[in-house]
């Protein structure tokens, strides 16, 4: 019997299971990964989102953000992006590449209508995100669905590191069918 | 008395603050933060890093490497990154522009002769990180100075938020004196 890091298919399974765990439930590392873009004045951006689904058959994974947040704009110009998890306990680093497809108004409304309320503070906020104000609260929150977005994000690759006694890392793709590649670490 | 987060210069102070600690605690959130790049491919890429140094009045932090790494191909292309660090008890999202010098041979070779031995581990792999091998194992490690790797980080902007019971976020940047605006969340 092999541990769940010493095979290409006990890797990836592992990957999917922290991503749908991420997904599920709140505490787990995978609930908040780390966002990458370029960023409209080329530098490279990268900030905390919230997981809100993921799929292994379709290799898809889905964000939510404020419409008119920087991510949008950056995702608009490129819309490619990188997804960052560090599950401390397995010791394992995940990346995933993604072609992000950005959704919103009429696309996105039946989901809209399943956001709870506390969530839907996280859209529509006046002025926009980003904006400079003259003191810290300057600025209202209110529900708007006119915000929301909803980042469809295909995997392109994923970049799994177990950072065990010996390190293992793997790569699988989407355009080989996820078979998998073991690398140097 | 004003809490941290509530004036310009309180975030900032704490922000550096969570990078010293990173520094010296391997238990802080900010030992391990993630560093964006943009890939030579045309994507962008993160992983996590190891905090190496800080310093509030140069406005740098550090990072090591390995010279083969996919990292530094990405950063002699573009010499920018992101740095981010959640830190979970204050509720505090910390996100770095940064230029980066990557340095190695004998400009850092006083750095090298500190770095302990098991650290150096991570430094010298045949083949080189990337490489496809048929097994998992199918490598070695080996320390070498030669595939030491520093990154000198020059801190452009700081983007704070606070995310407490309401949010707060900030801007600081390098070219006015780090004085700090603060910014609809």
């Amino acid at each position: 019997m092999n541990d769940w890091f010493e095979t290409l298919d006990g890797l990836r399974a592992h990957v999917w299971h922290h991503l749908l765990q991420g997904v599920a439930n709140r505490d787990s590392a995978a609930r908040h990964p780390v966002l990458a873009t370029q960023g409209l004045d080329g530098w490279p951006e990268a900030r905390t989102v919230v997981l809100r689904a993921a799929d292994e058959q379709s290799g898809t994974v889905e964000a939510h953000t404020d419409l008119f947040s920087d991510k949008i704009a950056s995702l608009r110009n490129l819309p490619r992006a990188a997804l960052h998890v560090w599950e401390a306990e397995d010791r394992l680093q995940i990346r995933l590449s993604l072609s992000v497809e950005i959704q919103s108004g009429e696309a996105v409304a039946a989901l809209w209508a399943r956001v709870p309320d506390h969530s839907r503070q996280s859209y529509g906020v006046t002025p926009p995100p980003g904006t400079p104000i003259a003191r810290a609260l300057d600025y209202d929150k209110t529900p708007d669905p006119a915000s929301f977005a909803v980042l469809r994000c295909t995997v392109q690759t994923i970049d799994a590191v177990h950072l065990g006694p010996v390190h293992r890392r793997a790569l699988y793709r989407r355009d080989d069918g996820w078979t998998g590649q073991w690398l140097s670490p």
